[in-house]
């Protein structure tokens, strides 16, 4: 029945717009999904009363709407917001929810976002590179006797070698101590763990030995060590399945939200070691939590890997930061060398190795390498934009022969940062938003339906875009100043336009947008697109060269690629050939942790990988002046709307 | 003056053979090189008042003799072993104490030990392998700048590539934690030390970096891990020489003064620790002795080598040694990886990095690899007898393109155990021997010129071997009971020979020599004798293809070759064929510090090796009955005295 249910047929009328919904879904966020508009400036919380809906057919569910009076309940009016569908149904928008002549009042099809690029376990098996660089071989020795007394280490290298064609393998201290009780255990039958060599010509080394056969349990670790937070996957070496996940905060943040703080912080005596042992028991946290999820115990944990950008490497490292930050920006190291993770500060057993993504620079990380390996477009012929928004932009284009990169950055705009009414991408924040352009009458989608609070990321994304394209703001980001409407104010920071009055919000303030919030954005987008343009050049080819823009990061996957081509942050391509990597660090340390050959294919592909210094680049000004408009100067790059 | 007075010539009359001495030296000591025989059963000290001497002229000082009388006195007669020469001399034995008509009476002529091998310096220089696989390069790196901002990592190593042809280096992550600063403390120009790979095609490591030029300053430590003593010194990298040396008992003797109490030690609950620790002790001991004396700081200390025999390394490394002592013999491991030194508990800096001396077998340690690789015996093409004899004899054969070897066990006869008065080699022990065939009075030396205590294992060879010589017992070691002397007996384990009477030693007992300790003495030479045999019948070879013989060991440097080859211990070879390293383990560990290519050498060398297990081999027994007479049963490999 419930499975019935699960897919129902929502109709908008009058425009007649259907979408395929689940059941429990509200009405306004059926709409959002359809490219309906409906007005609803609080954010979808129920306080504005705005976005009214008659319903008629279909069965629904509905929490209080105080805002509906008597008469209106008995016409079978409703709040979208309020109402969730739960069969097929018809939903006529009442006009002041913002009905205008003909229909639909949004302008855009039905809201797209970048699909998902997934990783593909079957695809590695299928290439034969299914093969962890951390490797459980079974192996049964020939017990020592009278004529035979070769020693237990010699003994297992010349089984390892006859048996697995394994030659040159290197046993640490810690395996010797304990080989020759191990070997007599089980009567001379163990797993030997192996760590293959990134490098062709490299030697392996054992890294572990245990009595009796335990090759299928074989668990690797993925860490991605983000600013803002550290999110941690156990996996099976054995399948490639994921069988825990863990988020945390990185503890780091006490010391400042963002990677400059971090790197202020370091640099007073003993800060360093602080840094690097507060995100060691943030990353300890998480692997408590996914041991009691998964019941994988230590001692089975055989490799890990982390993907950080390269502040958070460094610090997790314990390695000085203090040329990251300064010109000309110098990392201690971009590629690291395999080490025991217990000397790291994590609760990790003496035997599991730790790899380290290598990074390109300073400011384009390993969990940019990671990202560009997990979308694989290291091996495509399709020349690929690579591009993870946030306060810096890392920006990577290339194919199977070449890789160019380079960072930028873009503000703090897109994490809500140097907005008069800006936010985190928190509950509350405005993340989506249309408007109808016969009354200015916004719909805003707040995170988690509730009263709005500020303007994220993605919202800001939206906000732009929709004034723009409904001409409430020109190319240069200034209101229309002849439109009427008690929306559109001058304020204290030019024009600005009230997105939801203080009584539609949790606030105690008018949340709006003005012409100064709009400019910051405007910079931030200029950045990245000069900074993609610039790349470009570098490499003697122009926007219209690229086949394909994989999107990383957060903001990545929430972005609307409709909207972010209309304001001129991603070029003007086929929605098609636009992709995003979910976490991008995760997905690539996952691969690093399930294929050897992918892993040395990466390190391969870091070497071959041309940073370029977007500042020391002439052009990047003029690039970036002409990109200050919306959605650019240059309409042969984005031509006109017919 | 003393230039003058240091080389003198003494002459011994009746007989008229001279020799060249030292000034001080005594008129016994310098009869005993000279092969002349002295009455002197108290061993020199004094007390039996036997060796009488006429001084006929020269200048002399004297200690008091009591045991001389006034008219004696009168007359010249001085003891020759209270009497220190000081210019040139000529002295006349007194019938009383061992002339025979015609003069000389021990039978031999002038005492031959074997010549020592020396290590060269000079000879590694001009083969050009004075390289030592710890070395330090001085490097300026060009400055990173706007268009230049390659990591620190990647910069240092693009350099050593670029000025040094280094490639491939790994750099630990104690370098990358400190590279920032030390790059910049001395303007980019760093003292890069680089560990070198011991196998070809391995890869080097950075194991340290230092600001500014210290090339100069690179040095390396050498350990013998003996049973009983622990020797190190100090290396200057830069010249090869020696510049502390340091020497004490190894702490493990509180648990037992042989292997086999050791292991028994190691194998109770916490027991493999605490020897390893207890060791480390000794060795810190040393260290700090060492670092006083030479002045040379724990950082400047690059390199360790170790080398011990298999229980003493395995113990150091805490590596069980549960079976080397049970049968089949299987130690952990025979070649051990390079180690930080700090992480073996050794107060060294975490750069420094220990080698190990690999091993052979369990019986076969990394002290007779060093003693090899100390004498060259692998790389020249004369078939070389390697012996080293203690309470086990471990026997290598073989020149540049082959090598076996052996162990078997002699007993405690060479240390002074299983006889009735045998001791240590320390004060009073009876270390050398003649006796004067017509009145059997010994001439007993002891250590130190003290009253006679017991008999050391040198000792025990003179005196069998001079017992033999003059027909006193026979080749079945047994005495002539026809001879006649106060000196001979018949004792509580058969006939018996007093070496020294109660009154004459300091002791309160007669030191004698009995025919169970003479069985005793037979079964131990047979052991070892059987065992070279055996081993060259292993490989088709037999005795008289032996081209030389090196001898290793504390009794190998005090051994009287005529003596051991009169007894049958050694082959009779010309004197000057046999040759001794001193202390094998620390020259050998010394050349490992200087030279990486012997370094390499040597594992090529150990990995040919082929060992014998000798009582798997049927003929063993056969060989040992045969080599239970004086000098042997087969007098082609002994002929008889023309």
């Amino acid at each position: 029945m419930s499975d019935h249910l699960s897919s129902l047929k929502l109709t908008f009328l009058p425009a007649g717009r259907s979408i395929t919904i689940s059941a429990g879904t509200t009405i306004l966020e059926a709409a959002r999904e359809a490219g309906i508009h409906i007005n609803s400036s609080c954010g979808g919380s129920g306080l504005c009363g705005k976005c009214r809906v008659r319903i008629e057919s279909g069965e629904f569910s509905e929490e209080g709407s105080p805002r509906l009076s008597q008469k209106e309940r008995q016409e079978g009016i409703h709040l979208a917001c309020r109402t969730r569908i739960s069969s097929n149904a018809e939903v006529r928008i009442a006009a002041e929810a913002g009905i205008i002549s003909g229909g639909l009042t949004t302008g855009i099809k039905e809201r797209r976002k970048a699909s998902l690029y997934t990783f593909d376990i079957a695809s590695l098996q299928k290439a034969g590179v299914f093969r962890p660089p951390v490797e459980k071989l079974f192996i049964e020795l020939p017990r020592p006797g009278a004529h035979d007394n070769m020693a237990d280490a010699g003994r297992l290298l010349a089984s390892l070698a006859s048996q697995y064609d394994e030659h040159g393998l290197i046993i640490s201290l810690a395996v010797l101590r304990k080989l020759r009780r191990v070997l007599r255990e089980d009567d001379f039958r163990v797993t030997v763990t192996i760590a293959r060599p990134v490098r062709i010509g490299g030697r392996s080394y054992i890294l572990n030995i245990q009595p009796g056969n335990w090759t299928r349990r074989n668990y690797g670790m993925v860490f991605d060590i983000g600013t803002t937070t550290v999110y941690g996957q156990i996996i099976d070496l054995a399948s490639g399945e994921v069988l825990a996940e863990e988020g945390e905060y990185n503890g780091q943040i006490a010391y400042g939200e963002d990677v400059i703080s971090r790197m202020i912080q370091a640099e007073k005596p003993g800060g360093l070691q602080m840094m690097g042992e507060v995100v060691c028991e943030t990353m300890n946290r998480a692997i408590a939590a996914m041991q009691k999820k998964s019941g994988i115990s230590r001692e089975e944990i055989s490799s890990l890997t982390v993907a950080g950008n390269t502040t958070m490497s460094h610090l997790f490292l314990e390695l000085e930061t203090d040329n990251i930050r300064r010109s000309p920006y110098v990392p201690v190291s971009t590629f690291l060398p395999p080490m025991r993770a217990a000397d790291l500060g994590l609760d990790l057993q003496p035997h599991t190795v730790a790899l380290v993504f290598p990074a390109v620079s300073s400011y384009v990380g390993g969990d940019i390498v990671a990202g560009v390996m997990g979308s694989g477009m290291y091996r495509d012929p399709e020349i690929t934009l690579f591009l993870d928004i946030g306060t810096n932009a890392e920006i990577v284009i290339g194919n199977e022969e070449w890789l160019a990169c380079a960072a930028c950055s873009a503000g703090p705009a897109f994490e809500g940062g140097g907005i008069t009414c800006g936010m985190r991408a928190g509950n509350g924040a405005i993340s989506d938003f249309t408007v109808n352009p016969a009354d200015l009458e916004p719909m805003n989608t707040t995170i988690g339906n509730k009263p709005v609070a500020g303007i994220c990321g993605s919202g800001l994304l939206m906000i732009v875009a929709a004034l723009f394209r409904h001409r409430i703001i020109g190319p240069d980001g200034k209101f229309n100043r002849e439109l009427e409407s008690h929306r559109l104010r001058a304020g204290e920071n030019g024009f600005e336009f009230v997105l939801a009055f203080a009584e539609e919000t949790g606030v105690d303030h008018d949340v709006v947008i003005n012409e100064v919030d709009i400019d910051n954005f405007l910079r931030a987008k200029a950045a990245i697109f000069a900074g993609v343009v610039t790349l470009l050049e570098q490499v003697g080819l122009a926007i219209k060269d690229l086949d394909r823009v994989i999107l990383a990061g957060a903001f990545g996957s929430f972005i609307d690629i409709d909207a972010a081509m209309t304001v001129g942050l991603l070029p003007p391509l086929d929605a098609e050939k636009v992709m995003y990597v979910g976490n991008g660090p995760l997905m690539g340390g996952r691969m690093n942790e399930l294929s050897n050959h992918i892993r040395m294919e990466v390190v391969e592909a870091v070497n071959r990988m041309t940073s370029f210094e977007l500042s020391e680049v002439p052009n990047f000004k003029d690039n970036y002046l002409a990109a200050l408009f919306l959605p650019h100067t240059d309409r042969s790059i984005f031509p006109p709307d017919p």
